[in-house]
Parts: C-alpha cells; sequence; structure tokens
C-alpha cells in the first residue's frame, strides 16, 4: 500500500458541509461561518509516554481526538475540522483499522472531519491531531478572564484516569482487568463541547485540566494576575484516590472555569439540562497565590501541582 | 524548563492581524478574511527518514515549514498561520535555538504566524508542521482540473535536491563539503506562494512535486482523468544528474501545473516579473496514460516514478 492511499483507506466519513475538498489534494479547502473565528489546538502522543506498548489501538485513536477536543471545548467552540500526524513502525493492516475505527468514532461522535494528514515510517510509534473550531467572533473563553469573586467551577469527577492508571501498572497492563468504566477513564473522556457552548454566555475564565487541576488553576490565576481559594472536600474525586493525588494528576480532560456569584443558578440549570455535573470548588481572590483548604482547614501546598512531560527523562 | 514554556521561550515574532490570540491558551485564536476559504497541510519529518543526524538544526527547522508552504503553494494560496509538534530525544538549548531560528526565518520571510504546538520527548527527533493559508473563495487550484490540449508548466530546475544529496552520501554526510547552492538545494527549496498567487488565474491543474515530477505528474493526470506527453528534452534539470534521475527523483518542491495555449504569453510575463524560470513540458492528452519523448523518440517509462515512504522499511 502507498503511503497517500493507507489514510484514505480507513478514513470513510460523513459529508460536511464545512469540507469544499477533504483528503486528496495537496491541501484540504474549508468553508468558515462568515463572522466567526477559529480556534485550533494540537497534542502529540507517544508511545512510551502517553500511552504503553499494551494500548488497545481503538482507544489510542479515540483518545488522541479526545484530548484536543477538550481544548476545543474549554474555548466554548464548536469543533469542525481534524488533520492525522502518524508516524508507524510498521504497516499493520489490523492495527491502523482499530486505530481509525477509535478516531473516526470520537470525531464523528463531536461532528469532527478529518481533512488531511501525513502518513511516515519511524523508529516509534508516534502521533499528532490537531483540530480546528469555530467560534462567533470575541466569544471565546480565555485563560485570562477571571474576576475577584469569581466562583471556579469543575465539570466531572476528577482524578478517575490517575485510578485506573494506578490499577493498570499494579496488573502489569494487562488491560482486560480492568473494567469498563476503567478503560472509559483511560481513553475516552467525555466530550464537554456541548456543554462549553451551553454555557459560554456565563464563563469568564476556562482552562481545561489535563496536566492536573491544581496546576491548571495555576495557570488560570497567573494568566488572570489573581489568586484563588479552594475547598478541597467539595471537588468531587474518585473514590480510593486521595484528593491532594486526583488534583496534581493529570488525564482528566474536564473543565475548570470561573463564572460570576450571580449566574449560579444558569450554571445549575445548565449542569442539569446536559445530565453533568458541575461542581463549585472555591473563588477567585485578590491575591498571587492559591490557597487550599479541607473543611477550613488550611491544607499544606503540594510540591508538585501536576504532570509535565519534561519533568521526566525519555 | 516546563514543557508549556519551550516553544514560547525560542519563538519571538512580529503581531500578524490574522491572530487574535497566538500562544499561550488551551486554542490559538484566528482571524479569517471574509469571502475567504482555507487551506491546510500539513508534513512530518523523522530523523534518519527526511533528514540525517549530521543535519543542521537550522536546515531541519527551515526546510519543515517550507515544505509545508510548498503545498499551499499549489493551490495559489496565502499562507497564514504555523503550528508545530516536536518529539524531542533530550533537551539541547543550543540544537533548539539553532531549530527555532530556522524554522522563524522561513515563516517569517513568508508571513506565517506560528500560533501553537505541542512538544513532547521520544526516542526519536520527530516533527510535524501545519500550515492553514487563505484563498478568495472557489479559487483554488486542484490537482483535477487539467483539460486536454493544456500545456504543462514546471518551475524551477528539476533534481537539484537529489544531486546534493548524492553528493553529501559520498562525503559520508558531512555537510561542510556541501556548497551552499547544495545546501539551498537539499534544505531551503524556494517560495513559490508569490508565484503561485500570481499564476492563479491563469492555472487549471496544479501540483507540487515534492515525490518526484513523473509522479506528482501521475497523480494529477489520474485526478484529471486524462495523459499526458513529456518532451524530456525541454525539462530544465541539474546538471551531472540523468534526467530520469532528475523526474524520479523527490523533494524538489518545485511546482508542476497546465494551463490554456492562450495564456502561454501572461504565463511568460509572470515568470519575468517574479525572476522565476517556468518551463513548458509538455501537453495533457485525450488518453490514459503518460508517454516520455527524448527529441521526439519515445523512451521507456521508468519502473518506479516516485519517492514513496512506505517502500522502504523503518
Amino acid at each position: 500500500m502507498k503511503e497517500k492511499d493507507i489514510i484514505q483507506h480507513f478514513i470513510t466519513q460523513h459529508q460536511h458541509a464545512s469540507v469544499a475538498y477533504g483528503i486528496g489534494d495537496d491541501c484540504a479547502i474549508l468553508n468558515v461561518t462568515p463572522g466567526y473565528q477559529l480556534v485550533t489546538t494540537t497534542d502529540t502522543m507517544v508511545e512510551g509516554r502517553h500511552f504503553v506498548e499494551q494500548s488497545p489501538a481503538y482507544e489510542i485513536g479515540y483518545k488522541l481526538i479526545a484530548t484536543n477536543l477538550s481544548d476545543i471545548a474549554s474555548m466554548g467552540a464548536k469543533p469542525r475540522w481534524a488533520t492525522l500526524n502518524i508516524t508507524l513502525t510498521e504497516y499493520n493492516h489490523g492495527w491502523l483499522s482499530e486505530f481509525a475505527r477509535g478516531l473516526l468514532d470520537c470525531a464523528q461522535q463531536n461532528q469532527v472531519a478529518l481533512v488531511g494528514g501525513d502518513t511516515t515510517l519511524g523508529k516509534q510509534l508516534n502521533m499528532s491531531v490537531q483540530i480546528t473550531g469555530e467560534i462567533p467572533a470575541g466569544d471565546a473563553s480565555l485563560r485570562q478572564n477571571a474576576h475577584v469573586g469569581d466562583i471556579i467551577y469543575v465539570t466531572g469527577i476528577i482524578g478517575r484516569a490517575a485510578h485506573a492508571l494506578k490499577r493498570l501498572k499494579q496488573h502489569n497492563y494487562q488491560h482486560s482487568t480492568l473494567s469498563h468504566e476503567q478503560i472509559s477513564a483511560l481513553y475516552r473522556p467525555p466530550s464537554r463541547i456541548k456543554l462549553a457552548i451551553a454555557l459560554r454566555e456565563f464563563v469568564h475564565a476556562c482552562i481545561d485540566i489535563s496536566d492536573g487541576l491544581l496546576h491548571e488553576l495555576e495557570i488560570l490565576c497567573e494568566q488572570s494576575q489573581m489568586g484563588a481559594e479552594v475547598q478541597l472536600e467539595k471537588i468531587p474525586s474518585k473514590k480510593g484516590l486521595e484528593i491532594i493525588s486526583a488534583i496534581t494528576a493529570g488525564d482528566d480532560y474536564e473543565l475548570l472555569f470561573t463564572a460570576s456569584h450571580e449566574h449560579a443558578e444558569d450554571i445549575s440549570r445548565i449542569a442539569s439540562e446536559y445530565d453533568s455535573l458541575i461542581t463549585p470548588i472555591g473563588n477567585i481572590i485578590d491575591s498571587t497565590k492559591i490557597e487550599l483548604f479541607m473543611n477550613k482547614q488550611i491544607v499544606p501546598y503540594p510540591e508538585t501541582s501536576g504532570y509535565d512531560h519534561f519533568s521526566i527523562n525519555p
């Protein structure tokens, strides 16, 4: 099979009106909605670092799209187009077919069209996806927009991925020992796209917590030039995982956002409408630091607030 | 240095009006010109496959942008935004700094803004760039638009990269043995962006010849459901390289396009205006095959028409 045919072979998709010309020319040609801005993000996953050799191909493909969608959601945007760059170590039809199935399942569930990419060979499995979305001009939720007095909210349950990873390690990466729920926690984070679009008009600042809740809150506070108080007992975290582990572990792909007190009921209503957990966990304060409390008692700040890929040797 | 800071550390750029928010949030936010479509392309380069260990970091960075620009040029579009995904094997400040300098030199020469990316660690140096450009809606030059009777043109001199690579291999990849012109042939293909935009109104079908002139002509003919006659003696090729080697070698990043006879003078005029070589090398015919001639004598068709990354083992 020729390089140019590999992606096309595995990719069969529905037509999207936003794609004027998809895979098959030097570039894809895309139609932008008048009055909208683009938002774009890209993530790389490397075998042995972002997933293990034993990770199922379907799950790797699914997660590659899901991690990028999380960044699109954090802007409050609608995802439109994806491209895939993949470096394979060999041509394995069965693996590729499963990988493409996972990737397309996640893409189609979120109305994302795969419009191009590049396939190469190398010594290590390496893959990147870029997703571009659209948002009405000026409406994106930036990290820098937190206001003093804002309530800090988080979506979902924190530490699910860390908990499942712990279990997986204990079982020597045998995926068959994991429950469906644990596989989902590791590879299929729930899409927050629809929720984020619904919340957009009320959100001040927003960030996705892929590198750990506390680490991402630090970034949001730094960029907003604000501080925060967090009530740890309010954070919905995975049972069996210490709260400090939960807020410093990565891979959860939930949203952390701030909004004014006066919209607390709107946010509650949207949470119900979308059958999603959205929890107030603290407040933005006029400060330069983040203070953690457990039942009104101050808690020492952890030494490491989150995951950084460069803190680990290759 | 933290992952999130690495790209930012080396990237200092001029402001672009098309960038509403660049590096530093979950997504970049981009302003699209009203009435324009997007064109997008992405290429991966892997050490040991697309460049050698001895390749200078500056040249790798430069070429990574240049190869993508070639795809944008083939559509006749204006490039706008780039993202970079890079997997490093170690944190090497000197290497990264030179790599970023090369990448930004090529980007700035072509008014491209770097708006995001992802940096990871792995076992093999691996990098992808995606470039997105803009074009007035409906104006893109597709591969499928060749008409019977069209003249086939090629820009530049063919086989320059192959010739320089041959020399480099003979000298055991010692780059110091290469002339400035040979380094340019390997790593700094001339940008055809301005030329392609000027030619756009006259171009029927266009493709970039990165995987070899003959291979890319096959694709253009296949997608246009046409055949071609090529006069090999007309092709401006690198001295010291056989013409069949020149048209089957890759890495030249020139444009192959077709246009009607009636615009031959317009194309000549644009070639002069932009001080660029544009050479008529044959014609599109109503056929299913490509015929090669040398001084009116038919030439046997080569067994391999171009470079395919998957024809080589990892």
